[in-house]
């Protein structure tokens, strides 16, 4: 007897398939087998390996390539397996799929499981002469992310198989499916500022400098520094005091230390370096110190062609005018973005990080449709 | 066989035998057995009573009085036998009372078992005739201070045992014994400061409350309060940050919560509950709380009459002119001047509450002769 092969699975099933892998970050395993067992009959090379070391590591990752013929382009879907975890209080369980009226609930329903089965759903609708396809996932993007697409990055810069144009499935829509892209980030640096004086009574406070005086001070100035107005596709940057700390349990003591730690999100008007020198001068001025973290550049991938075919898309079969956007916090793109433009672009993010977080089946449907109208039309350009 | 009395001891002897006795804060027992026997042979009264409960309490006082005939003035000695923890390393063991060249060396040398066994070899030479005399002794002067000087002025009320004049032995002397005295206090109050806002993500900080913004807003506000300028006898009011909180890890959090807590030092030109009022009026105007303990009021023995005595003793016999102040922590003369005027004078405080306590005998012997003076003029007056 002989079978008839198997009807392609709809992407609601492969969402399905996804979600009842638990992969709270950082991800490795089942969750990575199940996507690889939808990639390969796609005709897609897998290519998984497991990247760091405690703490920040083990963490899983899959890059999936589907060469097109010669001198074609090369279009990358990007996103990550990984979840925050679940938390209490869910109306079913949040590993078991389960569809209720028109919505499919599960934790990873929108961030991202969700958008990585429409991908492969589009995939499965490209013919392969059209191009080179890819996927670049990654087990540890909610967590510290320093070996998950970095290391993707890596494999692929090593091989030499760089994508011309790359979308993240981020959930970026807010209200309707459609109605908002990133074609950027803000940057991020965290700061910790640290003052010492000189500890003594406070009925003899000439004996002694009080560094919270001086603290204070220090951070009245960095809460009036207005950054920049914000420019044509950014808000204006943005800094806020995030901790204050001094611990000095004695009410006639005047304290020898005081230390704050502050957060900058800011626009491309801006480097990380450059405003960490300006924050540590303002510290020093008053007799401080600063220790900045870097957590990302700002980046813009420059509204053109590849937002245009977006919105095209999004427009054709939404009927909704996309808005560009760079708000929100970091993600992925930040580290893509040094490989080729990128835009992100995905399902509505209401329930995202949430309990019952769950995701329109007819979203799901649109999605996969819109992926695969952006990697044809992307494909194309230039030809 | 008949024996001759006993030759009274010397106030070095005194001082020994008080040292001797360990007596870290809350004092009980020993220390005031041997008070009372250096007191009764001279014709004192002695009460002692145990007063307050765990965790401030119970602590020991002693009100010893040797009336005068009927008419004649009171003249109160004040102070305390509790002493300081003597901490790590000293020279000679703390609570074993060594002399080594000029100095007598032991935990409560200056403050102040010295000043109380000057204030007993003063009263030896003073004859009973003289007036009313009396101890006003607690064993918790250097703690919590609820159950000590406290509860001792509740029984001379009681009693009706209100002296005209009161003398509390602090170390007052700087760098030679009779170089000053302290007229007055300055008052203190502590104020808790609380601002509460709305947690958010920094990415959204227009969804959020930065309470650290405010707060730094309300803190500089403060800081940058005058007070005053100071008075004829006290220094400007001084207002200090002792302390900051907010306990966020996260660096992408903007917290709900942060507090500091501030120490006001003031002269008389200010009451605790005004300052506690004022501050709080700025804290609310930043959307913040403030809570206030007073410690103690400022309070002034306007120089006069009994200051007057005391200058002209040092004068005679050290060849000092006492300088009159208002400087320095709070003492149990916030309590005490409640009762009559107070005015405290006493040894070098060089050592005071460091390793190696030490008093000159040459000084332990010159104020037990100022006190023996000034207490007789003290009496005097009025007649
Ligand atoms: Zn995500
Ligand atoms: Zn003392």
């Amino acid at each position: 007897m002989s079978q008839s092969p198997p009807s392609p699975a709809s992407v609601v099933e492969l969402a399905e398939a996804l979600i009842a892998c638990p992969s709270v970050t950082p991800a490795t395993g089942a969750v990575f087998d199940c996507l690889e067992s939808q990639l390969a009959p796609l005709g897609f090379a897998v290519t998984r390996f497991l990247a760091g070391d405690a703490p920040d590591g083990p963490v899983e990752n899959l890059l999936a390539v589907r060469r097109g013929p010669e001198g074609t382009r090369h279009f990358a879907f990007a996103g990550h397996l990984d979840v925050v975890p679940p938390g209490e209080g869910w109306t079913s369980a949040p590993f078991q799929p389960e569809r209720r009226g028109e919505l499919l609930y599960g934790r990873g329903a929108v961030d991202m499981k969700g958008a990585i089965a429409a991908m492969v759903a589009a995939c499965g609708q490209i013919p392969a002469e059209a191009g080179t396809l890819s996927f670049v996932i990654t087990g540890d993007e909610e967590g510290p992310a320093r070996h998950g697409t970095l290391a993707l990055i890596d494999l692929m810069r090593a091989r030499g198989v760089a994508p011309d144009l790359c979308l993240v499935g981020e959930p970026t829509s807010v209200s309707r499916l459609g109605d908002m892209m990133k074609v950027g980030r803000r940057g991020s640096v965290n700061i910790w500022l640290e003052v010492e004086g000189v500890q003594g009574h406070v009925a003899y406070p000439h004996l002694a400098d009080n560094p919270i005086t001086r603290l204070v001070a220090m951070l009245a100035e960095l809460d009036a520094l207005v950054l920049d107005e914000g420019t044509d596709w950014f808000q204006a940057s943005n800094l806020e005091v995030t901790d204050l700390a001094c611990g000095n349990p004695a009410t006639n003591v005047i304290p020898a230390r005081a230390s704050a730690r502050i957060s900058i999100r800011f626009n491309d008007l801006h480097t990380g370096q450059e405003l960490a020198r300006r924050v540590a001068a303002i510290a020093e001025a008053h007799g401080g110190t600063a220790q900045a973290v870097i957590s990302g550049e700002a980046f813009l991938t420059q509204p053109g062609a590849f937002s245009g075919i977006l919105a095209d898309v999004i427009r054709a079969e939404t009927g909704i005018e996309a808005e560009l956007s760079t708000s929100g916090g970091t993600s992925d793109a930040r580290f893509l973005k040094d490989l080729c433009p990128v835009i992100e672009f995905g399902l509505c993010n209401a329930t995202m990080h949430k309990r019952d977080e769950a995701v329109a089946v007819a979203d799901l449907e649109a999605l996969a449709r819109i992926y695969r109208r952006v990697a044809l039309a992307a494909l194309d350009t230039g030809h």
